[in-house]
């Protein structure tokens, strides 16, 4: 078991905050292979600001999902409304709650 | 529905990494009311690195499992094998793939 993880800021232009979000929550998920979470969180701080967290079951099938053309056209509907991308950390999730067992 | 949600390192002590990871993938979990959640992660560059996400059903059901007595034990069990608590940030989780689709 390779799970690979991800978790990041996507800063929208302001006042996109809802548009990205809703763009996103809206954007495949069961649809992709080897997605076991994908969780979109806003911040009680800032309502531009956008928070994804991933677990993937390997490296490869988060890369493969770039290709798929509803992620694609998530990402190109996406890109005009974020100012920027940060905190980006890799991760290698192990378990807990909430997780499938196994993959 | 007011999720709460939680992203942060646990740096542990040289060496503790390993340690402090079981210690936390063995506590409680399904034993905490309103915990979505809770994803203990390894990083790919920092064998001592802890980062953990959770997910609550509010942020009050978050702040009532840290007085949980089996919280209050793994908290007391780990500590001594931690060094640091950094890149803290506090969420609302809004949705996505796996996250209860209501609570």
């Amino acid at each position: 078991m390779n799970r690979y993880g991800l978790f990041g800021k996507l800063q929208a232009h302001p006042g996109q905050g809802d548009a990205l979000a809703g763009l996103l929550l809206g954007s495949g998920g069961s649809a992709m292979p080897g997605c076991e979470l994908y969780v979109i969180n806003r911040s009680p701080e800032d309502p531009d600001a956008i928070w994804v967290y991933e677990v993937w079951t390997s490296r490869e099938a988060h890369a493969a999902s770039l290709e798929l053309e509803p992620v694609r056209d998530t990402i190109q509907l996406a890109m005009p409304l974020i100012a920027g991308f940060s905190d980006r950390v890799e991760l290698l999730p192990v378990g807990g709650q909430g997780l499938p067992r196994e993959a």
